[in-house]
């Protein structure tokens, strides 16, 4: 999908704040390191270990107490005449000692800050709370703030890392997220699939900038193809509204909600802090400003991975199913009908043509399409999907290739490079079929040597862009919610140009 | 879970057919031979590579046009002198030919016959399904039929194979299914991961023996302890649902109904053929019986491999969350609740037990708990698995082993072999806690260093009679059904002594 320059006029709560410092900073501090190896000294070994300081990036690490850490040399002060200009200041005290800091970090011009330390609304502590929301909010002249209750920033272009070894690669995903573990999550799944990010950001409580401020962000960054969101609660309903109805008309957002029922939102109070509100509330919002919205983390990974693709949208909800296999076949027609899609009968032209490739023993054309053994020769599944997605009833295709079986096929059939000629034939009609088209591997086999030529399988064909789920109840809610996102898009793109 | 024999007086619907000739033949007939290796001699090949003909089994292959085939002799017919008595036939003649071989099984008295031919009603052709029903009523005095449109047994004690290579381990689960493909890829899942199979029978469209046939003998079976089915549709409800009800107060049943919505049910008639009736009725039909209920195919294998081990039922709804993190910790926490579970706060006792045990940051104890950097260690952990289990609110534990972060782990703590070691502890702590656990290993990483400590945990676990799953959501559905279960059983258990 290619997106439309639509010509916005933004008013002052959609206009993005300038992150290049936040992003890419040329000076870091990290204020209060110590020996202990989970406290603010961990910043300082993640940026050395993820490459920011061989590219040039100086970090301060700020503690009276220490002249030197693990090697590293330690500054007695924010205000010491050898540090300079800061473009990101890491806050690592006590919680009773932020607010202080906090300060420091305006009067010292800090550009941003990372409140690391937590011990506030989420602990109770609702005096330091207050405390800390005052010290922002005179330092924020100068300085702007993410967290308290956070990680700060990963982001592999200018090798800025919240932790030692955190997975971290190219890629075109803005990840914002309240939890710190969702963060790491959604990272290492892409990272270790060879896909990337482009930024991903803990932001945990966000007293002062909050997901709003990324999404406006994000929303004017080029280097941003989807935007992924882990939230709990916002403080501003209407304002974080407007920047996703701005942002959704550029590229899509996917929203993970954490607390969607009554006792998960208790359990948000403890994590963030902040109020969660009803999860009707949410989901009307999010259809409203056209946004995604995934259950839980492994739907939010397989939507994430899809929509950082080139794909098309769906015009609508028929799909077309091609799998070998009767009762694989009733089970994917099941899921897409449970998820609201319909998978309408082909047309007689279509399945005469399919009936002309595939021989009529145990095979059936209708939808779903059972191709039976034949259906597993590339050269002959290549061509029933250019058939089916000609038929004008198909918006999408869901489709089942066996990479754990490729190496067994490739002895029966006697087709070697399976996985690749598979991946080349598929490249190439995708190409001209132009709707979108979703593999499941229909996983089986557990042992290594099932899941290895899976992984690889998977790999390759989301480096060339072609779709691929883990479960296919997944895919089915994504083609459904990629079917609204259309048709809002259609509905809003020329609609109006003023939020 | 161990049940104790009910005495039930089975009436004539519920007496079992011995199959002991079906699945421990001494002699195998294969009608229908050719060089087509997709066809007849793949049974004969299946069975010498598994071990059958090793182990003293004879096959015979049968077909008037050849002498021998790929280094196996051929006969004539199933009447030659040479054949002796066949415990069980497999039917791979064309379609048409089917109901004469029928008529040849019950003259040679063959005990069961696999017809393994395709090509009737499934196929639309009706007028052959009728003279085949007429050929299997005359012939089943003498011989009982599985199929048409089937692929028969994989038993891996006898080494009878449906396939060659299909993947075949002792176990306890026996599974009937109307889809091949379905049937050896739970079996595969089952397999590849340690567990394995008493019995996998591929039934196709079952005009003969149905589903109601096997429960009724799995059920009497003290190999099998949980039944799974994947059933498109069954010839007679009531047989079926008193077979259910029976066999559920011996052991689980677990249900994976295709064809749950109307689209799905088309494709199941031309899959095998049936009506496959409303979905509503067979919910109704799962919760009168007491069986367990699958959407697909991922959650049924995680309900199978955890209702094949050694387990409690939950008394109620009532799950404690254990996790490492604020977001999962809500996300597991919503799931439950979504599911129909309740995640109810911990007692102040136990609260304040585990604050003795664990620092108070970024910590939570009242439910879901979030036991911070601290519950890494599995020392830690298992105390807070045993503080919380005494906790009379709680009926169920759902916990999180990030297996791919062991290494890492025991880097950090100083503490070699943590799989071993959490294993270990698992263990004693479940012997003492005798309330269902559950664990999820929260899968992030995607690479071999990933997959592989993870798979060889889970693998260790299940070894261990340690319920792992793979998504979370399936856990909380499993919990739920295992409460009803519990519920069902305490209510029907001592009430009904016939069916």
């Amino acid at each position: 999908m290619n997106f439309k320059n639509t010509e916005i006029e933004y008013d002052d709560d959609l206009k993005p704040i300038d992150m290049q410092p936040l992003f890419y900073p040329k000076t870091m501090a990290v204020i209060g390191v110590s020996q202990n190896k989970i406290g603010g000294i961990k910043y300082v070994i993640a940026n050395d270990v993820s490459g920011y300081m061989q590219a040039g990036g100086k970090v301060y690490p700020i503690n009276p107490k220490y002249k030197e850490l693990y090697g590293y040399k330690v500054y007695p002060s924010l205000f010491d005449p050898e540090v300079p200009n800061i473009d990101l200041a890491i806050i690592a005290v006590p919680a009773a000692a932020v607010p202080d800091v906090v300060r420091d970090c305006g009067k010292k011009r800090v550009k941003f800050a990372v409140i690391f330390s937590s011990g506030f609304a989420e602990s109770g502590n609702f005096d330091l709370q207050k405390k800390l929301e005052d010290a922002i909010e005179e330092a924020k002249r100068y300085t702007r703030f993410i967290g308290p209750n956070c990680l700060g920033i990963n982001n592999p272009y200018s090798h800025v890392s919240y932790y030692p070894g955190m997975a971290s690669a190219p890629g075109n995903v803005s990840y914002v997220s309240m939890s710190g573990g969702n963060t790491g999550r959604l990272t290492t799944w892409l990272v270790t699939q060879g896909m990337g990010i482009n930024n991903a950001v803990s932001i945990g409580n966000s007293i002062d900038l909050t997901a709003t401020d990324f999404i406006n962000y994000f929303r004017e960054d080029p280097k941003t193809k989807v935007i992924a969101l882990y939230l709990e609660s916002v403080p501003n309903g209407r304002k974080f509204m407007k920047a996703l109805k701005a942002a959704t008309l550029k590229k899509p957002v996917v929203l993970w909600k954490g607390g969607q029922t009554e006792v998960g939102q208790k359990a948000t109070v403890s994590h963030t802090g902040g109020l969660a509100g009803s999860y009707e509330i949410w989901k009307s919002m999010a259809y409203q400003t056209g946004s995604f919205l995934a259950d839980y983390f492994e739907m939010f990974a397989d939507f994430v991975t899809c929509l950082s693709l080139d794909y098309y949208l769906p015009n609508d909800e028929n799909v077309a199913i091609l799998v070998c296999g009767g009762g694989i076949s009733v089970e994917y027609a099941d899921m897409c009908i449970k998820a609201g899609l319909k998978v309408p009968e082909l047309s007689k032209e279509t399945q005469n043509k399919l009936a002309e490739v595939f021989p009529s023993v145990n095979v059936s054309f209708r939808n779903p399409l059972d191709l039976g053994e034949y259906g597993y020769v590339p050269h002959y599944f290549d061509k029933a999907l250019r058939i089916v997605a000609k038929d004008p009833n198909i918006s999408s295709i869901l489709y089942v290739r066996e990479a754990e079986r490729f190496i067994l096929f490739q002895d029966v059939i006697g087709i070697p490079n399976m996985d690749q000629l598979t991946i080349k034939l598929l490249i190439e009609s995708s190409k001209i079929i132009k709707k979108p088209l979703f593999c499941s591997m229909s996983p089986n086999g557990q042992e290594l040597e099932h899941y290895e030529p899976r992984f690889n399988f998977k790999v390759a064909m989301l480096k060339n862009n072609l779709a691929v789920v883990d479960l296919v109840p997944h895919a089915c809610e994504l083609i459904k919610q990629m079917v609204r996102y259309k048709r809002y898009l259609d509905a809003h793109k020329n609609n109006s140009s003023k939020y």
